[in-house]
């Protein structure tokens, strides 16, 4: 081929062709030294036994794929002027990244140690899966990732996630085709429904199809080529596929793929100008659902190492998915063969004598922020803008005397996020996110602000907040939630995920990958903080009368707090004022998971916006207006953490306290979970001190909780007095039923705590057998009534605090 | 249309269409009449404000659709004698499948109360969604269910998971347009891709295309027909279309559907009888992936309720969601309305005067075990039959000193489970499901019984154990083995699901649903018991040298005791030979979740099979072996939970005795974590005076545990002696390093077990000192040597057990 042979459907001329495939070479063998080698990195000398690693702990086969794919792209960005990031789907593609932000420079300059000479690449090869150095995913280590892959399936939400609300970025992520079989993955290709061409950037998903994953074929690279095509053009996409039929003829898989490549941006660009040019100044209104492009790159699992080890296909099969070569300290055929396939890159070829890329390939790498490497978008802390957050006072639910009147406290707080949403419209950095649940978890007030977005088709009589513009996404995902939120968050934005309750354990192991990934980039200095992924936890286990037991699981908060102390936070409001207050200190926080569980049906209001702020700002305190122990020691303490436990524990309370008037009752209410811990466990923990202050040293404590009761004693098993907290919580029974019902079948009902008291306070099981027996009567009499008119009696659903 | 019109496209006479649309309109009327009326249930009378419940809690808006395939399966399973059953993938199905169970008889079989007369009527109204009574989904208490619908998602791979090995069931499973935008259904459209021809049964997705969920569309209805078309025909169907237009237009409803259904059906029948024609006597051997046929039926949401409700559209929106007309007791229009709305069905020409649905309609019902009500297959108790298992014994390493040799406790499994599975071949009854990672988990000896099930395309080069009649299950999708399992185990067979550890977490909220699952079939008389779901977590937590922190997560077994305590069971086998043990018991148990943890590496034999046995039977006990308090009293006692936490305790153990040959030491080993509850919590639990037996009521306990260690004290706290229990566990430190190194990391080593036990033993702090000291250096020691050389020291690596 010629230069004169360029064409689109072979762009490349036979000098690019040389660059490129030496840049792929460069990549391809840094990644292999990266796998193998702890010494000689540049083949100055043969290659001996001790300049391999002993134990070898990599993935080779993902790798020359992804390489090729980021050297084209980074042809495509200088010649385009593209703001792009990369995303690394397939699991293992440490070495590859790793190797091409060496190549451009960026790895150098976030760890100058790693310099860009031979003492440089020894020490890059060194590190790699080796004690005290890096993982072999696309860690948080890895500049220009938001993305590990050591989990599968998330890579096109966070790539979708990434593209929200950035209409300049376009988004390139290589999902492999192992990762395409789970289901997360399965349904996020349906994101298109929800991209606007006018007002967010662009996604290119390119589907590796090595073939392979770590012991069978890949279900998509094992269907027919037309099913193939079907199945992306039935998910809305126009695939352009690009096969490598020959795996030596490296120059048409060059030109393949850079037509196919081109192929796609030309088609992006078009896309959005003509969604661009059609809108008015709002950027959006106009938008229809385009036919995005996406490459299918079939090409061979381990493409250019070992052809056959040990007479066995090893090229194009899963036996590359690791290490092709093992056990080179003992078989000196594989240490040959291992330095032909290092030699078979040509290094000298490719850097110089101090073991620099030479410069007519480093000349091939963009600049500055436009190498992947280095895009600000892949270290979202840097481009984070504070919300301009409203005044959550301004939304405060008058309470004159605690306990009297009913709000509804989500339906309050989606006031507060409209006008979030609304105040930081022109920054387009504020998105909600739910499984089709916003208006259902009483949020609807945010679609005054905005729409739901919808790219899909309309039809007629649809509800006008169906726009292609909103930015309240809701699909019946939660993986697909989840995975567009955190993609946003991880780019520099801000976010607010409502959910059930129960189904929140669909997202438990995305939770782990995040509050991990949290955890890490906290310990790394160049990486930035983000905003906090907010959780609100709504329809929550004790109102599930509409759904049953299926949607009973208060289990998530229990998930969240087996990870890092200095990550996680949890909430639980227990009315409106309480529940603005909470929110607006996450929506302000910074690289936190914070789980906030509130109940979206009417509840009584227990304390004004100014007693809200003091008490959650203090996380936990005594309600002295329900307390009676007028600042002395009590005889009992209440504590309740939620907001059902926290209305049976003031029905009990208030019952108490009219039958014994001179029981020093104190109330203490939990809104900060983790206060509870000890300070040593966690940031917001009490000290002991201040702990036995409010528990008292030995007096008894019933503790009401939302969720599953040996929480509360997890968290507090070292406190002094321990011994007497006898806590009730959720304990799996109770199915469609009143909510009463509900608090009865799990012996947190307000009847039960009086009884609790009763059995636990010295001296009262006497004076109290009375009333004891009018409590297991109550309860017999509210259990008759329920079944019999299928409605809790007034007197308990109506039920309001009696004193001032 | 008269009789003579019959045809292919138009299969039902002028009777025909009468009846079955009869027979719609009986499970229609039934429906509403659930959702809303308390008494007067075939209006004799009319309908007044006190017929009608006063909390409405229902979904009206799937059940037509429902109610309509349930009618035409029937047609079917009658005219072509089809053995079927039928899952409700749409949340809130309840009152349709109680309908049509109720029509067809079983519903009254397995509930003699609910009578098919007035009364009985009476009472099914009055019970759903009621205090008392049933829930809105299609639960356990549904006869005919396997399946619940109260999370979405799984509707497709349960169906799967039930036609494996059952060569001659078909699952009718009708896929919401909600749930389909869920990743675990999305995904699971591939498992055609896993199912035989000639040995499965078929599954029948219907995809109900209603249009909506709670507040929005759906994707899947928003899309141009075309492209729908397409993307399941890229899943690898013939999508078969059925277009309700004109909702009036009943008969050509009924005609278009019954046209589907027989076109599926005989494409179904010609498939099964194609491949297994051509099978030999194995059955299988030549079966190649046909074009299944799945059906797209595109009705109106809440078809054939209200049009409008209060000038707003409803039939056909999602305003049918759940209650099409609500406040009934205020709104006398509403009353009006749904009595018209329920008089639409013409309750008197299909019920006589006593209540009992009209003999020509009930005729439209299979008979006995051909109802899906009544199908054995939806009781898979019923039809379980014990595994036959070889004598785990027989697979026994030798142990004849205690810790001096290693094996792979995984690998020495994979040769039991060999050769369950090929003992039980004849019956078919046991499947191993995995994310291709049975090789990987060392269990590849299953492979020598059976291959991995293979139905996409095969490839010159293909490992031979990739097999159509394969029966090891292996889909990078933790969420469709899971589906699939749950089907194949609610059906009436066995299996045994092997994972990485950190992943299980996965489908956390799928063991929720079948956790649930088992604890309200525990609870229904006629429901029988079915195999146990046996999880083998393995490449765990603390060994992740190939993958690091991403892979590192030992909270399942915290998300899993949550549940029920008599549906959960965790294991911890130390080596070899308790695991063997372990996985015989689970292997033989029924209706439980079993969770064994175990990992796949070389790792020393602890014990011989006979104190194995011993050991596993009593789940905990003294290994006096290890021990030097000589059945009295110890000065300190060193537990363990788990594979490496064990190495680590004698390892210490080791060093305290040879540093203090008078300390008496009790070491004391966990297998069945359940022991450590107390017996009023699960029934496995201890009495405290065993507990104290082991513990001691006063003594330093120094516990190595696998997971998170906040869980030991959870399961503890009630204890005598939990104050002087001092637990080692993860705690989220540690990525990419050696084994070692990781248990530094989270000082659960044996080096730090010494300096806890130093610290904790009264009158040590001096004596031990200088050990202390060694401690300390030993660790820097480890630590440098690891940063050096990538491996652990030698002395680490290849400790024995030093005594006798």
């Amino acid at each position: 081929m010629t230069d004169a042979a360029l064409s689109p459907s072979a762009p490349l001329s036979r000098a690019d062709l040389d660059l490129i495939d030496g840049y792929w070479r460069a990549a391809n063998f840094l990644s292999v030294g990266q796998i193998y080698l702890l010494a000689n990195p540049l083949l100055r000398e043969p290659l001996r036994k001790e300049h391999v690693k002993t134990r070898l702990l990599g993935h080779w086969g993902t790798t020359p794929g992804l390489n090729l794919i980021y050297a084209h792209m980074n042809r495509a960005i200088k010649a385009r002027d593209l703001n792009a990031i990369y995303i690394a789907g397939p699991g293992h593609g440490g070495p590859g990244l790793v190797a091409n932000t060496y190549l451009e420079g960026t790895y150098s300059e976030f760890y100058p140690a790693i310099g860009r000479d031979e003492d440089g690449l020894r020490k890059l090869f060194r590190q790699f899966s080796f004690p005290g150095g890096i993982p072999s995913h696309v860690a948080p280590e890895t500049p220009g990732s938001i993305h590990e892959g050591g989990e599968l399936g998330y890579s096109l939400s966070h790539a979708f996630g990434a593209a929200f609300d950035n209409p300049d970025l376009l988004v390139c992520c290589v999902v492999g085709d192992g990762e395409a079989e789970t289901g997360p993955l399965a349904a996020s290709w349906h994101s298109t429904k929800f991209l606007n061409p006018a007002r967010d950037g662009a996604v290119l998903p390119i589907l590796q199809l090595n073939g392979f994953k770590i012991a069978n074929p890949t279900v998509l690279a094992r269907i027919p080529r037309e099913e193939l095509d079907r199945l992306f053009e039935g998910y809305g996409y126009r695939p352009i596929t690009v096969e490598v039929t020959d795996p030596e003829d490296h120059d048409a898989a060059h030109q393949a793929f850079a037509a196919a490549l081109d192929d796609a941006l030309d088609d992006i660009k078009r896309i959005q100008a003509e969604a661009r040019a059609g809108s008015g100044d709002d950027g959006a209104a106009t938008a229809e659902r385009p036919r995005w492009p996406m490459i299918i790159l079939r090409s061979p699992k381990g493409w250019t190492g070992p052809k056959t080890v040990d007479g066995k296909r090893t090229e194009g099969s899963w036996r590359s998915h690791q290490v092709p070569l093992s056990n080179l300290h003992e078989d000196p055929e594989h240490l040959r063969q291992l330095e032909e396939w290092l030699r078979s890159y040509d290094p000298d070829s490719l850097f110089d004598a101090r073991g620099a890329l030479r410069p007519e390939l480093a000349a091939l790498a963009p600049e500055a922020e436009r190498r992947m490497g280095a895009n600000p978008h892949a270290n979202g802390g840097i481009l984070l803008r504070e919300l301009d957050l409203p005044d959550f006072q301004d939304y405060a639910v008058e309470v004159k005397q605690h306990g009297r009147e009913s709000s509804e406290a989500c339906r309050v707080l989606g006031g507060f996020l409209r006008d979030v949403m609304a105040d930081n419209e022109e920054h387009a950095n504020f998105r909600v996110f739910g499984p089709d649940e916003t208006a259902s978890n009483r949020l609807g007030a945010v679609l005054e602000a905005t729409g739901r977005t919808w790219l899909a088709d309309a039809e007629p009589g649809d509800d006008a907040d169906l726009a292609p513009d909103g930015r309240v996404m809701e699909i019946l995902s939660e993986h697909t939630c989840q995975g567009w939120l955190e993609g946003y968050l991880l780019t520099g934005r801000h976010g607010f995920f409502s959910c059930y309750e129960a189904f929140i354990h669909l997202v438990d192991s995305m939770f782990n990958q995040h509050a991990k990934w949290l955890k890490t980039t906290r310990q790394i200095p160049w990486r930035r903080p983000i905003a906090s992924l907010n959780y609100l936890l709504t329809s929550h286990v004790w109102r599930q009368d509409h759904n049953g037991f299926s949607h009973q699981d208060p289990g998530f908060i229990d998930h969240v707090v087996n990870k890092k102390a200095d990550i996680i936070r949890v909430y639980l409001p227990p009315d409106t004022n309480t529940l603005l207050s909470v929110a607006d200190h996450c929506l302000r926080s910074k690289h936190y998971v914070n789980v906030v569980v509130a109940g979206k049906q009417p509840a009584l209001n227990w304390l004004s916006m100014d007693e809200a702020i003091t008490h959650c700002t203090r996380g936990i305190g005594i309600w002295d207006w329900a307390s009676t122990d007028t600042g002395g020691e009590p005889d009992l303490v209440l504590a309740c953490a939620g907001d059902i436990p926290t209305l049976e524990t003031l029905a009990a309370t208030a019952i108490l306290r009219e039958a014994f008037p001179e029981l020093r009752i104190r109330v203490v209410n939990v809104v900060d979970l983790m206060r509870l811990q000890p300070s040593s466990e966690h940031p917001h923990g009490l000290s002991d001190r201040e702990f036995d202050a409010l528990f008292t040293r030995d007096k008894p404590v019933v503790f009401a909780y939302h969720g599953y009761p040996w929480l509360i004693h997890r968290l507090t098993y070292r406190r002094t007095n321990h011994h007497n907290i006898h806590v009730r919580g959720y304990k799996e029974e109770g199915t469609t039923t009143t909510p009463f019902d509900m608090v009865m079948l799990n012996d947190l009902d307000r009847y039960h705590l009086v009884i609790d008291a009763i059995d636990r306070v010295p001296g009262l099981a006497d004076r109290g057998a009375h009333l004891r027996q009018q409590m297991v009567d109550a309860r017999l009499r509210a259990r008759a009534h329920t079944r019999e008119t299928g409605d809790d009696l007034p007197e308990i659903r109506d039920w309001v605090w009696p004193f001032d």
